[in-house]
């Protein structure tokens, strides 16, 4: 399907079975932590509803539409020209019947009963790693709402995907280390069990740069740290397993 | 220094600095978590007071002597009979002037004025793994005390320690993984600041199997996940940070 773009939109190829993105130069381009999100996710099923919260330019509904057999997902999207944006890429991947876009501060979707509540089998989301008041704030406003915690707060995205989520319902999020503790805590109050963490680390010499989480709604105590994942080996390469995440060099299947 | 071993009773080398202990072959023999525990404790420094909660027979302590220039240890044990295998072991290292053994529950230890509230630099602890009614129960009573949360909890080893702390003390707990959340919020809750984490690997192919914790009592929040700790390497010998956490090939130095 053909699609128009607007001034500083370009679109990128997904290399994974023929998926594009468009992507706005000067606003927020996705990274490494929204590939490995959407392949942690592993507890979406053929027939899953899900939702992303904070969806941005799309990619993790994309990816997912592509790896994973889910019925539907729904992003959710506070800034207007971010939203229209993704519903573009939306289109250029035909991928209306299984991914839409709300245009919405995550606080109002059951105020404005845009969603219903203890529904969804699984919700994903790439939040702001920022606390509101600290770091480097960035000068353009579309990368300070991705990056900082202005519209939404990490309590607001985690006690929004508790209630979204049915019992046994799974959470699959992604963060900086730094806020774990803070991320558990408040996962806790809101009935969210972490089941599961892996760190990314950029080699073996270096501190966590990434945090993944799997969390189960009401779910049983009992966490999994699992085997740590390198983004670089020894000799500054890609390893194997980062390759196999982004499909490098086993193209040509989808 | 001399001294007399009782039945089960074996003396072993610890290959550093020409140390000793003493283990009772049925009892509860140390274990690589201790050793790793010691030398993650940075925060010891020329004139520290520590205190060790749950000393057993005296591992930590002796390492901690070995290492650091602590002023003095005060390692806690409530099963008599361990606590005077651990006091034949100070002897027999010739530390009785840095190491002391309490033979008390650390539930009593303000109770009964053996110890002084918000004095200690450090606070370090192995503390019993499982919590009281989960997994097998070992028949002898002995490593049942070592192993599962009888006569302490988890909440009362780290509150124990948060009082025994002064302001900006510094505890260090090595543990399981699968306990993380409950720790995590433990911790908090005892204003005790998670402000490092080690994860520890057998291989690289590995879940975690240990976890290190250090907190700062009325720390600031920011967590630090360091580098990964593996046991073994790809040809299952010791990877080279472990031989030099044992000392391994560099003897003959103290």
């Amino acid at each position: 399907m053909e699609v128009e773009l607007n001034k500083n939109e370009r679109i990128d190829e997904l290399q994974y079975k023929g998926l594009k993105i468009i992507q706005d130069t000067t606003g927020f381009c996705f990274g490494i932590d929204s590939v490995l999100l959407s392949d942690f996710a592993k507890g979406i099923r053929t027939g899953s509803e899900v939702v992303d919260l904070g969806t941005g330019n799309g990619i993790i509904g994309i990816l997912l539409c592509g790896k994973t057999q889910l019925k539907h997902i729904t992003g959710i999207e506070i800034q207007e020209d971010v939203a229209q944006m993704s519903q573009k890429s939306i289109k250029l991947n035909d991928l209306q019947d299984r991914f839409s876009i709300i245009n919405s501060n995550i606080n109002n979707i059951f105020k404005n009963g845009l969603l219903e509540k203890n529904k969804y089998d699984v919700v994903v989301t790439n939040p702001p790693y920022k606390a509101k008041g600290t770091g480097m704030v960035n000068p353009e406003n579309k990368k300070l709402i991705a990056r900082h915690e202005i519209t939404a707060s990490l309590s607001d995205f985690i006690n929004t995907a508790s209630l979204l989520l049915k019992d046994k319902g799974e959470f699959y999020m992604v963060h900086k280390p730094e806020r774990l503790v803070d991320i558990i805590e408040i996962l806790r109050k809101n009935k969210l069990e972490p089941k599961e963490l892996r760190f990314i680390y950029s080699n073996k010499k270096s501190d966590a740069t990434l945090i993944l989480i799997k969390s189960i709604k009401c779910g049983n105590k009992f966490l999994k740290v699992l085997k740590p994942l390198f983004i670089y080996n020894e000799n500054g390469k890609y390893t194997n397993e980062i390759k196999q995440i982004y499909n490098i060099g086993s193209e040509k299947k989808g």
